[in-house]
């Protein structure tokens, strides 16, 4: 075997010749649309299942999700205004982030975006902007849980956080919204990311409907809307397992079927974005020296942690792992050698795969990064050195 | 005292509302002219002192700092080009990178920028683009040395490296090049960054012209120029002190005027970035929310990890800590709680200040991030959540 990798059925080389450059990430919506459908199949009928853009804001992958997706959810007033011209129906999207400025709330308001309060001083804000407009405000409230995702990459509950309104405080915040007449949509709880337990993720989400129906209680108003947040993760390292959706599917029915009665006309949603296209992407870069150092065998390519941030260790890592990387000319080519490859940057921090097996690799070959699809282009520092930003195409679409 | 931050002895509120916006970069050249002629008073006279442009490409800067140094040292095509617009003679330009393409090989060559060349196989691609373009190439060899520079941030020597040409391959490469009628311009031997002990960078330095001289020997030829690097750090954290330059120049002019005859005629430089240019750099975010949870106070501002990576301690950081930061409207009152300080990103990486003793700051306040001058904009993921990229201002150029 020395097969050439394929992405949405093209070889990459032809995938490049057609782009014109390297480096390049590929998306392959197919793979996103495969997922879609598993997780619908997965999940109980009445949940909305819908996008986090801040996964992946590429324009032409926000449009493809925006008609596959039940709603979409923003972390800016830039995403909601990319979301919008996409396709996105406003009336389902959502804006949460913990420092709204008054443009951005006056923006969703009058795009009839729901707003996720995350504060009582942002409440009081968009009341305030909400009666000078004359126009009503769809607010939910952030809730900080009392309880955190456990195993989770990424940990927003069960602590002191920016992010949404402490458990003790939402119901007195439920009620002020209502009485000065805006439109309370409900509740927003996310506790976590990135979790691949799915008895964590179970746990969380039975956490989170008891919660929700608690604060109602205390509110005295059942919500119209629960996001239940997301936290599925995806596998990115050796080991690591993918996350058993149906199970999380089954035990959520039961729970949504079983839950009290103050949540009975609820709506419920999931929002995911790094597990709905985090697999969908590659990143590929070419092969521009290869060369020994200390006995240690170097693959020195065109791209770099201006584009692959995450994939060098250097956002949110404490030990930097490797994501998988094949050698893209020789994708079913047994390792021949161990060799690190590295970005172009001036910077030791840019290291891609660090004295991984892989077939020999030469000048001119071109290097796949997997799981490019989440917090790959968006989330690096593209002006980094004066290289550039690295194009992005959309396969599948 | 309650005064308000100057900025190049303007208040920090009158360049905001100069500037029509916060976040905002702000960066006083006169700090960095004052540092620089600190520098030159420290440093032998003989002593070239070359600007790292990596450490902050933004235009004004980059034109006053070429008015300034003795030599901009590039790391892509982009910062050259960019230099080259700035008013940079590419007579006094290095370009180093262990990834430079054919066509940046091509276009440095033409440009008469001088390559520090990172392996036998770029030289060998050199040579040849050389020959084909008809134009003699201006060559220096990048040396992986045998050693590292003790207690830096970023190691770059003494192991198996992407960067550099080790020691034991420097002689037959000087050959080859000069055989083959490139300009050789002699040795770049850079081995680590942000150093604060003195004795460090002195042993360092000392330890580079025994490995130039050593080099020379065994190539049979005076390199014209030595790069001997940087690694000045500067005091990002409690308890850091400043680099004592004096002791580092009378040490270095000591070793300069001791050293063996093979360097008698050969020129000398230094490169700086962060040393020159870190400390002259404030960003500045507004207080977006205040609020409280589970005890703590948290401060929102409208700035965030997207501007400012390094800050947030996710950028070649293992352990994070606060940068320096201030209430700029009472920049001189006392401490009088603790929060933390964190940006507009929906992600808990997005931390500012991790519970800082600061004076009381309220919504609108703005809260002044220092030393911002060097790897923060411009090494910053700035399209994430689509907040968009801060504007930069340059004072006293």
């Amino acid at each position: 075997m020395n097969d050439e990798l394929l992405i949405g059925g093209q070889p990459a080389s032809a995938i490049i010749a057609a782009a014109g450059e390297t480096p390049l990430f590929v998306y392959d919506f197919q793979i996103v649309r495969a997922r879609f459908a598993a997780l619908r199949a997965a999940m109980p009928p009445e949940l909305s299942l819908h996008y986090a853009m801040k996964a992946n804001p590429f324009s032409p992958l926000v449009t493809a999700m925006s008609a596959l997706a039940d709603g979409i959810d923003v972390a800016s007033i830039g995403e909601m205004r990319l979301a919008i011209q996409c396709g996105a129906d406003p009336a389902h999207m959502s804006f949460a982030g913990p420092g709204k400025r008054d443009a951005e709330l006056e923006a969703a308001i009058a795009a009839g975006v729901t707003l996720n309060c995350e504060s009582a001083g942002e409440a009081a804000r968009t009341l305030a902007i909400m009666q000078r407009m004359g126009r009503r405000a769809k607010m939910a409230i952030r809730v900080n849980p009392d309880f955190e995702l456990k195993g989770s990459g990424m940990r927003m509950g069960g602590r002191a956080t920016a992010f949404g309104v402490d458990s003790p405080q939402v119901a007195a915040l439920v009620r002020q919204i209502m009485a000065e007449g805006a439109d309370w949509r409900g509740f927003h709880i996310y506790s976590g990311s990135q979790a691949l337990d799915p008895d964590a993720i179970i746990e969380m989400q039975a956490a989170t409907l008891a919660l929700a129906a608690r604060l109602a209680d205390e509110a005295g108003a059942s919500p119209p809307h629960l996001n239940l947040g997301g936290g599925f993760g995806i596998p990115y390292f050796a080991k690591e397992q993918p996350l058993d959706i149906a199970r999380i599917g089954a035990a959520l029915g039961g729970a949504l079927a079983a839950r009290p009665a103050v949540l009975a006309d609820t709506g419920f949603a999931i929002e995911l974005g790094r597990w709905l296209v985090g697999e969908c992407g590659v990143y590929l870069t070419r092969v521009i020296d290869r060369k020994q150092s200390q006995g240690e065998t170097f693959l020195v390519t065109d791209g770099g942690l201006h584009h692959q941030l995450a994939a060098s260790g250097n956002f949110g890592t404490v030990v930097r792992r490797n994501y998988p990387i094949a050698v893209a000319s020789r994708f079913g080519a047994p390792a021949e050698e161990t060799a690190t490859v590295v970005g172009c940057l001036c910077t030791p921090l840019d290291k891609l795969g660090d004295q991984i097996a892989l077939p020999r690799a030469d000048v001119g070959d071109v290097i796949a990064v997997f799981m490019a699809g989440a917090y790959g282009a968006s989330a690096s520092p593209s002006a980094f050195l004066g290289h550039g930003p690295a194009p992005e195409i959309l396969l599948g679409g």
